[in-house]
């Protein structure tokens, strides 16, 4: 056999045993709060049919959907069709060869779940999913091919405590995290609708929107310009003004745009919404986040129907970590009309890069082993075996070297490992019964009996 | 957009709540072993470069890999040289339009990362890795395109500690699955090879052992018949049936057998080598299994090079539950030669069958919420929403149906959700203070403030 070289696919990583543990810490943080919360996980396959995935995303997404090839003789079963037609494009081919692709989000297949399932599922279902998809994107730096998402959803209850839940549940997993000044932006599609209409334009809700959500990067007369460009009025400026340049808290904002947006059924129901959200919010305790009602704020017009959410760090310069809203129409693509729902994620993967950034991992999420017994040879093996067992009858964590190296090389396996502790076992430890024992990361070290030592990792 | 079908590919499974809850319980108690032994998770990608898994698995294994086809215009970029060549075979096209497949087991994902990282490792090197893979089989009962695998190896080590570790994790994680009577059954390699050297045909090792596997199923008669019919002789015959025949206990069988292969340096070290994995066991503590020698016992003899395992549930009629051994040349087919390692897997889907079989599932590995909020109307909601904090801050998994809803309707919800408590708030129960508490289960329901019952659901 010819000898291959260890790589792999471009845009795809392996992840290492300390990346996996903090990767893990992340995840089971998220989980214990979702769970928290009344929400349970599924899992749906890897591969889905292709025409389940193909047109949701978009044509420039449906390029980035990696199809999987049909087993055996793929191209002699296809390749008379083919000829006959006489059309070598690999647009025409695609579905003669492939019927089967990866996972492209969660949404979809969750969507395709709900429907499939519906007679068994519970409503309200409220479910989360935590796996890889797959977009054969052009990797870059923090872009992959294969990454986690991480997404919490509940279908079949239009209840706006689902709303003021997942603002609880980023506070409280994020807080857990370790985070302590992030901001939860909330807005409302029904709000955005309000506005344009306001101005007579409902239908260039996405270009407003568009040149609004850039008033930070280039200030008002920046926004202007750009929305007299996409042939706004300078009397639909004088309107949309107050409603960009609208601050003060929470209350008062929406105070001054009830004002503004009187005359708006869709403007005020947005409102109301909110305000609904508010008022769940009060009864609740949020520990850390800072909720702000952002009118900027515009994300999935085409998809959320209701309250949308962004959350941001304040701490470190980062895109959104976490966003989500309420949508409407999320199962109508697979026959099952009028199920209103709401779902938001987490950006696992920039939420690692902030913890890392802050140094916020425990020292516990590097820890897998909690002691490594040394032996100097064969005779003291034999003597560590019982104390190794005992050791993991009372769940400690514990290896024991094999004999034969040399005590340096255990002890760098101990560092390398991150092993906090180490029992030193030589013919003296044998004799007197008295184990050394050594806290690897002060450096201290004493004799102790195994019983102990187990008291000492105990507690 | 067109309705499509909700549904799944052939051979791949959604698990909904209650499925990957239960599995969840499954790898969660096994992964908890692993950690405890010392073994670290690790995670590879999906996709592999093709060159990486094909001609690993036999020609065979090599159709049963899914590929993924390459991004963009695929066909376009393969078929000036295609057509070129003139050859139109699915064989020839693969290369050209396919780079990358799915993960077909774990073992060379495995290799292949060990050689990738070998300056960043520690060796010895312990990791466990519970992914899915996936392989074109015609579906069939139990058997799917999607699987998980679950295996744990260490490799950078040849002291036969590990092996007899091995044997402690299944041990200990069949027993705490609440498995009471199960079968580690235990050969060498070597012994057979010793067998196969006795007889002077080293050559038909595995005629050799493919005839005596049979021995349960075809009675000796049957094993001699085989074995005459691939060429052995009667001499041979009156050799092997001793060994075929062995029994007694542990000790007695390797005592007989140190008699028969006394001269084969081979048989003898593997003799030696099963010795010392039972001199090791002697000092750890096995709770349930019965650990065999088998000399029946063959698996993977192109592959191991040492002890094998065969793990089996003597509870219900099932295939084995896990398996493996002890290899020399993991990492070769990477250029990392010399490279000794041994490693066992789980056999998950099988072993959640038999939970299920035997009833064995803990309820709480059904259950996530631990209890359900239910009011007649808005004020209650109201009412309650610092009561589902309250139960959340202290860590209850806790939900509030939204009001709006008959009580039956919520009821309904709890039992479907396994939740085994509810607290049910009308007027009376705001005026007073004193909640009804409901034992979903038991369905005694008492009255309580919520301060009983959040002491009582700590407990």
């Amino acid at each position: 056999m010819a000898t291959i070289k260890a790589s792999v696919p471009k845009g795809t990583r392996d992840f290492g045993p300390i990346e996996t543990q903090k990767r893990n810490y992340i995840y089971n943080t998220i989980k214990s709060v979702f769970r928290k919360y009344g929400y349970q996980e599924i899992q749906t396959p890897t591969m889905e049919n292709l025409d389940t995935l193909t047109g949701k995303y978009g044509e420039e997404g449906d390029k980035l959907i990696f199809k999987i090839l049909n087993s055996g003789d793929f191209y002699e079963k296809a390749s008379a069709k083919k000829t006959a037609e006489g059309d070598f494009s690999s647009k025409s081919i695609l579905p003669l060869i492939s019927e089967k692709a990866l996972r492209y989000d969660l949404t979809v297949p969750f969507a395709r779940f709900v429907v499939m399932h519906q007679n068994e599922i519970t409503f309200p279902f409220k479910r989360f999913q935590i796996q890889p998809v797959w977009r054969a994107d052009r990797p870059q730096k923090g872009r992959y091919r294969e990454f986690y998402q991480c997404d919490v959803d509940v279908v079949g209850s239009d209840s706006l405590l689902n709303e003021a839940e997942f603002i609880c549940i980023y506070d409280e997993a994020l807080s857990k995290l370790g985070l302590k000044d992030f901001s939860i932006k909330i807005n409302n599609r029904k709000i955005l609708t309000g506005i344009a209409e306001l101005i007579g334009k409902p239908n260039q809700i996405v270009d407003m929107t568009v040149a609004i959500d850039k008033l930070d990067k280039i200030g008002l007369d920046g926004v202007e310009k750009e929305l007299l460009s996409k042939g706004f009025t300078g009397a639909d400026l004088e309107i949309l003004k107050p409603v960009i340049l609208l601050n003060g808290s929470n209350n008062e904002k929406l105070a001054q745009l009830k004002m503004v947006l009187k005359d708006s059924l869709n403007g005020l129901k947005g409102i109301e919404e909110i305000e609904t959200v508010f008022s769940y919010l009060a009864g609740f305790d949020i520990k850390t986040a800072k909720v702000e009602l952002d009118l900027t704020l515009a994300r999935g017009l085409n998809y959320y129907t209701g309250c949308i959410f962004e959350v941001k760090t304040n701490e470190v310069a980062m895109g959104s970590i976490g966003g989500g809203g309420r949508y409407d129409d999320l199962t109508g693509m697979f026959g099952l009309k009028n199920l209103t729902g709401a779902g938001v994620s987490f950006g696992a993967d920039r939420i690692y890069d902030v913890l890392e950034e802050l140094n916020l991992f425990p020292k516990t999420a590097e820890e897998s082993t909690k002691v490594l017994i040394c032996v100097f040879g064969k005779e003291e093996e034999q003597y560590a075996i019982p104390l190794l067992a005992k050791l993991r009858s009372v769940a400690i964590n514990a290896e024991l070297y094999p004999f034969g190296a040399k005590l340096k090389k255990q002890m760098q396996y101990a560092n390398d490992k991150h092993i906090p502790y180490t029992i030193v076992i030589g013919s003296d430890e044998m004799q007197s019964g008295k184990l050394t024992f050594k806290d690897m990361n002060s450096g201290e070290q004493k004799q102790a009996t195994i019983d102990e030592i187990v008291r000492s990792l105990s507690c």
